[in-house]
């Protein structure tokens, strides 16, 4: 570390007492699976050198080995458990099938999977709870009030203090909180969305009236857009060789592939190369610009960061220092470079 | 009537045990307005004898004129209240200040409003009660909770038998459904969006889950998206001197009118282009093959349509007739011809 | 009028969705006391045209005379009641008593008195509806569930659109929306205390939480400290013959002789006196100054201030041009001047 | 003990079915600082054999050693629980973080420093459960409702049988009440404040509806206010060599020596020396004199008392033989004495 870190800084929970870094980490998929665990665990040290309090997992990343790691650091380094917050979603956990072609209940929101897959959560963590625990998707099959009890349940028997959804619509977040009303039950209280200067529709148009009404706190995901917004993409015509975009054989990473050279992905370049100057006269890199802009949303409570070295979780926390430079002159200049800001169309009658 | 007319068709509101005839008829901005009170009575007395049982209007059409012809309509052919289904809106209610300038309360969804705007509107309709109230907007700077209450007042005291809501987010339906059951009251049980070939996802994607949640029943408008669907602004570069289009000063069709010519008008005549032939295929004209195709979603409770001439309501009616023409494979020449059916977009993690 | 006014502002009150001007005039002990019906019908229409929407009486002003003057004025200008924003009070309702002897139950918060004094009033002011009743005061002797439901009774039966508090405790304001949740009712949105720059503690301190949790609003009184922070008292031993604080025989206006001199009189003097140079920085009288410190207050929906001759409600409205005058610098002069910040004490353990 | 103790009395906790010595023993921040284990151990006993059976600690004191001193000595006297009444209270837990430097979670009252609080706590108690759990001190960046539902989780799980609040405010308390009457769930049934003949306001003024209205029980502390009400601050310049206030390097101790000589300070010491002829009058020390006119209150159901040796538990016991001898004569002499009764200030209107 040949420079003094920026201080971490820390925000509640959405309304919640609950205190997270605003920068964490997520093992994602990439702890578990193609990093080795001595790798995973220096980045999880070096994050939480840094001040990151926030990790945060899922019952189905790397089929399950990204819980054993990070319990395993939590071990390895003496960590005490009111010391941190440690998040799991569950939803996909065929990881947890003794027998991969019988998925069947091994998946979506019913009861059954909610706790039995809360249990092998814990389980891999090796802890007796979790903070968050986050309904990894909505599942339209499961009827909502089965789901929020079944959340409730989890709150109800201390194996998670508070639960939230990850890429839910709005309405459904909005239902999930009546049925809890009518229940004397507790609602969602942290969406965990993709969020970055490619994707806003859902954090800043979708969501708007719920962080209001119920205090919804935001983890974002993919602040980077899977490294397109570092500006790498724009220099070759594919992705380089050895990058996780071209070798990975992760699912989400193969539907990301895909993407590559359509329409979509050309006009993101170009966003990108939009930026690129803004950055340069801030005298920071696209990548730091693009997560300060991040941490400049009042409604985001943590970004999740991915990183497969220590020196980029680092890298990541920098940022932090570059949010200051986010003057007001500047962000119209982003605002002008990008072109998508979410506007809310006003029709008279 | 040179030719009968289809038998019309009845269909609940939603859940509810009103029973309302799937095409209605909107005095909209036009009675009242700038077509004479004769012929609007006409177009009314045209609508009730085809069996259009509901009759929508709004407390800002025509500055309250249009709920004024209404009201004269329903003395003037001795109806009974019973044999109707009338429904009004509040939301923009400057008609009713005696001061222009000071709009302030005259708008909304204050509990000032909906009441002070409810009972304005009963006097110019000059009737005890309407069948259906609806919120003419959301109103984001009222509490969800204000607005529930507010509504429900109307119900308890005899002056609406149902609220409903018009062009509000799921989210938004949502949280008032949530807010009622919280209180034990009543909710919106109709919404009133825009829907037609060429405006389709809000009602097919965005609200998908609330027909089977919340028994949510459709009034839609726009059936003809201004005309566009008829196909005749495809065979002249502007719309034809004399077309409501060109000439309506009214704030709605001004906004409409600029649109003309832009990527979004071109894009939508070109549709309309691949739509004539299946219709001609079919016997049918462009227009009528529109229609039908809205009174095939079964979500659709009625479909509110305008007319400035009695002929124009015989000529919607007739659309009845076509619905049985859509098969399947009528269907998908239909969609591929628009190519816009709204996709849910799996992501798996 | 020799110059032209500031333009009015508009806010909601508390949380809900009424809009109400920030300065309102309060008719309170004068009129239809001892300023004269035309004098005051003059007040009334100088506040009207200078766009105060908001009218603030009670059943005990001037022994219900006040409401009379009010309803008056409203007749004699055509004014409709949608353009307007009516509240009044209930509690001391003895001038509805046939026999001054027997006060009985033509006082407190019993239901009884709650249903009849709204009813009396409203015959007074000659309206069928105002649109905020306050409690004037809390009532130790009859139970809160008793209160919450007289009130809730005004509002369901359409005699008033809100209900607030005139001078309760915190604890008692909170105690009101705890039964009020309860039984699904609804509970006070706005309470009517004294505030200005020398009485502070109750609107700065103890009722800061109920912004937040309640969505509470203010409508105060007493901006000027009946007169004493125009500077008047500074320059005489007693209030000037002729002044209101000298010959009022009203009850509030004896109660507030007796302190002439006292020490917190002496002490409010001194304040008065440190204020002027900074009112004389800015050019305008310490009177405005401390209108626009009270606007300064975000929490403040309205500012009700007091006339007995139409210059006086224009000067009050000369106020609004002084609000963008008090920088943090002159706040922090302000308070340097006055020294009665409230503080929170913060005891470790 | 050369002389028979007086009867030890207790009442109910508030309106609960728990009975507790109206004297009880707080461990306070002495127990487990600087008073050793024996003396500590000594000074339950004597408290115990006096009758006491209501033991007061906290995580906060003495960074968690007072609740390990006061667990051993239950282990060392073989006592049973349910011959016991022991309390203690959460908010400030950074004794509980594994780095002092992080403390961010471990403090305050959101659901996950409740629960981890709790449970780190019987953990040095060596118990399966408290009696009652404080909140020590209002968090206002927690909501009310993860609070309230917090403390239900520890009283659901068995952690401990009531729940109470300390140093919080009426409208706080107030606040509890209504999300938990909203959501069947139990309120706080006890507050402890500081109370004593030198601070009076909140007991005997800020709560007194809330005595009725939820019987709400007091556990008071300071009931010498820090040793200033036995008088031995009279006779001396400062505080004694060797005293608390002299030495104590505790926080609350280290706040009340800055106090020492300012204007309050002098005006309390004038008091006490008012009180010393009528304790002399009933042949009483003022110290006694203070802790029995605290329990002629009924609002008080137990009244905590510190005490660093034996003998100084005996002393205060002693003063439950004084309380009959406060009659109401000598009641008035006493206020006449202090001048310090809260009155209800009356303001017509």
């Amino acid at each position: 570390m040949s420079e003094a870190l920026p201080e971490m800084q820390y925000r509640h929970l959405g309304r919640t007492g609950l205190k997270v870094s605003v920068i964490s980490l997520g093992s994602w998929l990439t702890y578990g699976g193609h990093v080795g665990n001595e790798t995973a665990f220096d980045c999880v040290k070096a994050a939480y050198d840094a001040g990151v309090n926030f990790f945060d997992t899922a019952e189905v990343y790397s089929d399950g080995q990204s819980e054993i790691v990070l319990g395993e650091a939590i071990k390895k380094f003496g960590w005490k458990q009111n010391d941190l917050v440690i998040s799991t979603k569950i939803y996909w956990g065929k990881a947890n099938s003794a027998n991969p072609g019988r998925p069947l209940n091994n998946n979506g929101l019913s009861r059954k999977h909610v706790i039995e897959g809360m249990n092998l959560s814990l389980q891999r963590l090796d802890l007796p709870y979790v903070d968050i625990v986050y309904a990894h998707r909505p599942d339209r099959d499961t009827p909502m009030e089965e789901i929020v009890r079944g959340f409730n349940y989890l709150i109800n028997t201390g194996k998670a203090f508070y639960w939230g959804t990850s890429e839910w619509s709005a309405s459904e977040i909005a239902d999930a909180w009546r049925i809890a009303d009518r229940l004397g039950l507790v609602g969602p209280v942290v969406e965990q969305p993709q969020y970055n200067l490619l994707v806003r529709e859902r954090v800043e148009k979708e969501y708007r009236w719920l962080y209001e009404a119920h205090g919804l706190g935001l983890t974002v995901w993919s602040p980077l857009k899977g490294g397109v917004l570092t500006g790498k993409y724009n220099d070759t015509a594919a992705p380089p060789a050895g990058s996780r975009l071209a070798e990975s054989e992760d699912g989400y990473v193969k539907g990301l592939r895909k993407t590559v050279g359509d329409d979509t992905w050309t006009q993101q370049l170009k966003q990108v190369a939009a930026l690129k100057p803004i950055a340069e006269e801030l005298g920071v890199t696209t990548a730091q610009l693009s997560l300060a802009w991040i941490l400049k949303n009042p409604h985001i409570s943590s970004m999740i960061t991915g990183a497969s070295r220590p020196e980029q979780v680092r890298e990541n926390v920098r940022a932090l220092a570059v949010v200051d430079k986010l003057t007001d002159a500047i962000i119209e200049k982003i605002e002008a470079a990008i072109g998508n800001q979410p506007v809310e169309e006003v029709r008279r009658f």
